[in-house]
């Protein structure tokens, strides 16, 4: 073993130099000028628009920086603004939390979607959702919600209900109004908190060509930020617009936001809606 | 369309009624005996010992619950108890970190490690860390990192270090001496701060027929979290042992830990070592 | 590193030592009954009812074998049995290609349905399309079969066809008469040749608690073989049922059966609905 | 679900739409030059040199067409030249095996790496293996190969052999000493036939900006198809060069490779050593 080895570190040696170089050349672009640019050798020439956005706290707390997109490499990603999570007789209305938190996005949201349908910024939606014979919903999950919501989990009706919570089809399951999908734009469902391992999101993502997810939606602490974690994993540069995202407790909100900026930008960049309306606007995108 | 779900409802209905009832009985035993019982229409009889550990401000904040485990269906997973995350001249020390959050864990850990040693509760460790050539790790995970290490980012070696930063086959990479595996325990290798889409962990939980998983590890926010948030999704049964666990941030880890037990429980639950090792010592596993 | 490998050695040897015991039990239980027993050390006591199944040309081309299986941990998976591939201008007959073989498995299937239906043996359909803006659909696919299908390809509707090809929704898309699901059933829909990676497949049959897949549907050597290596890769037991399955071309359907029996069975085993049929009424399931 | 469904047409249609338009200008390129050009719509402009590879019986049998690659967003796939496949004492001439079929293609391959090293097109090495204490390895993985060797399996060592058979780090397991990996390659460890459940060659082939996979290696109808299928199922475009690629059944291995020409190339497309050196040489790649 210890002859394969020596072996290994003779041509793996050679691969991590290269990739350190690139890292170096960043890293002193960046000192200079506090600007994560687009990666062209890594991804290739910008097929849309560059343009930058200010990102707060990075690389420390108190800090600035900028991240360079290509707008036709860029989704602006609506994590789960369902009734079930932002309206009236949603699942999150039947557990008893207070909606202003998770409804509050939906103005900021509606402000950035203005701002960019007609540009090459995709816009993709996702869902949260189970199938009607709740194949796809794990027991505990379901059982959970069925104690903590007094009787009425998922899959059922409540009192005055639209539907059965969280499942596909019902009326309570899909986009509020306001933020409804408009041609062109997608939606990917998915059957947990997360969306790598629970939807075709990998798929989807890799047909448009995505390297950059500007992200918003419900709840911060539980979609948005399980799904912010795996695209991380994967290389995806995530920014989270603050103002776009709400949580069912405020120090946990607050606390999602911030662990995102710990070791320089753990999980990406957390920016807001009026940063990133006046960064698209600033660059006249097709 | 519309007739293929109009037949759609027909049959989906049954499912989800069948397994409706399932959920029934358990929701009322539960309001019994406060206990989630191991669910042997689900998973079959016990391969070793039931057990049952208590969980906090279940289901919600201010009540105790129980959790019923199969301890032959039971994994110990220890998350990236690692020199670089725990240790002097590690990743997280080369970022300025105060060490005692991550370190504080290990006294705990080991005690428990202790206990169930000789038992048939499986011990699972997992190591971040990446190829020696760095093709797994994400450009933008490599620069963030130089640019917070000053200078010194994954891939390279600290002054005074002991290799290179969170590169498998370093011995700063490596699980620390006081938790260091013993023989027919795991080890999980992932290249990312998740585990699911970032190493085998999918074959080797199905491989030993794990159900449940007792974590702990570090950062609570970082790397335990996504792993808790995955395995959650698909379904497992994860309880969070808090005293064995820590983060970079004291705000961050006490959010962690609350973001868990929100809506029910959405990742799963919390106990703590000293539970833990009352409830494996009564059940006199074999 | 030699030391770290060291220490690994040190403890992994007995993780193999034990689990080559069980392999060790397993071979000479094989050896003397030619059976390959239910493995209760790893998934537990049954929960339904054992009963063997015998396979051919196993462990060499010539033998016979069997496999035990326990109904409640049995899913028996038809495979894309929809009209595109199976039935009048569909996908498959656009391409050109005879329906002869691709019908053919519709019989069989129907008599292990009427066999099992009402047991606990679980029935999973599968069903191959894509979402209506093909967002889920690779470029190349979608190009691939609009030049193979005379200028008609996926997400097109052919000339007096009935819908869109292999679009969600569309009544080509859906399961062929003959076969469709009932209540009860579950209905897996997938974006491609496999599942494990292209739909939910993973959540589903880990919920539903499946250990042993006997598979039929179609194509062969296309959609059932690449499902047939992944569930295989996963650990999945995969027995195929020969006459249940039909290729578009005869010399691949024979080679995909031949394949599968290479190496004592690289991708599981093999059998026919007769031989399951008798299996599963002799053993009288619930 | 009925006006749920009413609004979704409505918008889905339009991203149909807009895609459709993409696939029936590349079409109508194919039906006048029979290439497929490098689709820069979706992946950007090339980071390396444009070049033509001529593929056989595409779009039909007995016709001819062309595939346009990116060197710089090519790699050269490996698959599994291990010793443990072609070579004495390993896991195929343990199993009785003629080695001839499965080390042939050693001499082709060693050809095209002569010719792309130093070149922008990147050079994967995948090797089929397990984790020392098998715990990533399928039960009844192990028991068949163990039924299939005569007593010996997989985690054990025939007489006079070199190692534990497919276990990672032993010097059966490794790569071939002629194709034997040099510096700035790379290298994926896979746990089974497959790649994208059971290795991180996503995150590799992300991080490496790949679109085009020109795959060889053994076995054919094993792993090799494997990946070609799960590769092809994500939307890269496979290119097998048959010369370069052997399985331990002649009918089997000419199947595999016309399976993969069906329906106007199911699985992507074949070439052969000669006509990639040819290209490769003409491009004059940097």
């Amino acid at each position: 073993m210890g002859n394969e080895l020596r072996k290994y570190e003779e041509f793996l040696g050679k691969g991590r130099e290269n990739f350190l170089k690139k890292v170096e050349e960043a890293y002193k672009k960046f000192e200079e000028t506090k600007t994560f640019y687009f990666p062209t050798w890594q991804y290739g020439e910008a097929k849309g628009t560059l343009f930058k956005l200010e990102v707060e706290d990075a690389p420390k707390f108190g800090q600035n920086a900028f991240i360079e997109l290509d707008s036709g490499r860029t989704a602006f990603l609506s994590i789960d603004m369902q009734t079930d999570f932002a309206g009236t007789k949603g699942y999150v209305d039947v557990m008893g939390y207070d909606l202003k938190a998770t409804a509050g996005p939906i103005e900021p949201i509606k402000n950035i979607l203005e701002t960019i349908r007609g540009t090459d910024i995709k816009v993709i939606h996702t869902r949260e959702g189970h199938l009607p014979d709740l194949s796809d919903a794990p027991f505990n999950k379901v059982l959970r919600s069925k104690i903590i919501g007094k009787g009425t989990g998922i899959g059922e009706t409540p009192e005055g209900g639209m539907g059965k919570l969280l499942v596909r089809g019902e009326p309570n399951w899909d986009i509020v109004d306001d933020l409804y999908p408009i041609e062109g734009e997608y939606i990917i469902d998915k059957a947990g908190k997360g969306a790598f391992g629970m939807s075709n999101i990998h798929l989807v993502l890799k047909n448009l060509g995505i390297t950059h997810l500007v992200i918003c939606g419900i709840t911060t602490d539980v979609c948005v930020h399980t799904i912010m974690r795996e695209a991380n994993d994967y290389g995806y540069w995530c920014i989270l617009l603050k103002d776009c995202t709400g949580a069912t407790d405020e120090g946990n909100y607050k606390s999602a936001i911030k662990s995102i900026k710990m070791q320089g930008g753990v999980f990406g960049n957390v920016s807001d809606s009026e940063t990133f309306i006046k960064a698209v606007k600033e660059a006249k995108l097709k």
